[in-house]
């Protein structure tokens, strides 16, 4: 007998936006587990917060780096494997005493998430991954526009791209999602004009959570910090009867 | 004083996997309404009917034609017209007695939603749309693997483009997710092929229902049926520590 991981997906932010199934598992939950920048609060525990148990114990999995060594250098990766290993160490002590834990992930666990860095490292049969609503979701509910119609094609990139291969992307595309904004920001509005789509462009930041706010992207000053919770929208034309 | 339209998104099928929001508005609506195909139940009605109270009025729109006019036809897009605005008619003279209407949405209402058809016609100020897990979201869990990681593409393709188009995209992107199966399931198999991408591609059908099945596609019959409720995944394979 051995305890379970769950990998649970909290949703866009917004704690009435977690799944019911997530819920009832995150507030019985004994233990949990969580990422975090050292010294930070973290954003997931930030958001689980109201529903997290009081009783709980808490395991925040502090990152060793995360922009102080570049993603290029080799001990980028050696740095971050053995602290992932650490963390898989931790959570099959719990494991092994037979009890569950409950892994905090922001959106959506298997869409562009660190809880896979987790799953691959745990054995399969310990671990279920509870699906969740994207923050993109939450995004383009908050531009008030459908982001797709009948056949539209949906492209999601990264701002962390190259110029290029965001242009290429951003022409081929109906509807386009871009996440990991931040400090690419003024590299996606140039890749944006560059694609001839700037103008249709939607900025959205805290979707789902009380410091929403979406708007055209061109209504936003240039030198605008992006927040960590931000996403561009490009909405899609398709046929509409 | 006029009642409001709720856009409940029910998410890929779980009622479990249903938002805590929604599960509280829907279990207590008054006025449920929802789409169907006449003489058939509705996909969302039978998804949401675990959750509908008994003593709730129900509002069933049953669209005119699915595929007996072809969508190019010029009027198919009349027919539709017609019979958006007959629901949104009845919609209109629910609210304008003060009633709130929740209408039924498989899936996020947003992406590829029929709901949008409903709520480009209401007044913006009586509708709220609640996001919702994506029924993509539930396949590629259902996989047991990542979707996307790192600065993945990922590109979501409707199964009715040409096949051309399906190669494209295909070739494009690093991540695929391909819906509207169905009876295009030949074509994308091909269009699959012709990219290169067939023998990493997987194929799951009712993801997070009862009935859930993922296998890689290359293991399905050619002849195999593809439900309403299918998907084709092809997962990233972008950096990882």
């Amino acid at each position: 007998m051995t305890g379970h991981v769950y990998g649970i997906g909290l949703g866009p932010g917004d704690p009435d936006l977690i799944s019911v199934k997530a819920h009832r598992l995150l507030t019985s939950a004994r233990h949990v587990a969580f990422f975090r920048k050292a010294g930070r609060p973290g954003q997931a525990r930030r958001l689980a917060d109201p529903l997290i148990p009081e009783d709980a114990t808490e395991h925040p999995m502090e990152y060793p780096v995360t922009t102080e060594i570049p993603v290029s250098d080799p001990r980028y990766n050696e740095v971050l494997s053995a602290f992932y290993a650490d963390c898989v160490a931790r959570l099959t002590a719990l494991t092994a005493m037979e009890e569950d834990v409950a892994v905090l992930c922001e959106g959506d666990p298997f869409f562009y998430g660190s809880f896979m860095h987790l799953y691959a490292r745990l054995p399969r049969e310990q671990v279920t991954v509870l699906p969740a609503i994207t923050g993109m979701s939450a995004a383009w509910t908050a531009t008030g526009q459908p982001v797709t119609w009948g056949d539209d094609v949906m492209t999601v990139l990264m701002g962390t791209l190259d110029a290029d291969t965001l242009k290429r992307h951003m022409q081929a595309a109906d509807a386009l999602v871009i996440m990991k904004i931040g400090r690419n920001l003024p590299k996606i509005r140039k890749a944006l004009r560059a694609a001839g789509r700037a103008d249709e462009a939607w900025y959205v930041e805290y979707a789902s959570m009380p410091e929403e706010n979406a708007q055209p992207l061109s209504d936003l000053p240039e030198d605008h910090v992006a927040p960590y919770f931000s996403i561009v929208i490009v909405h899609g034309q398709g046929r509409r009867p």
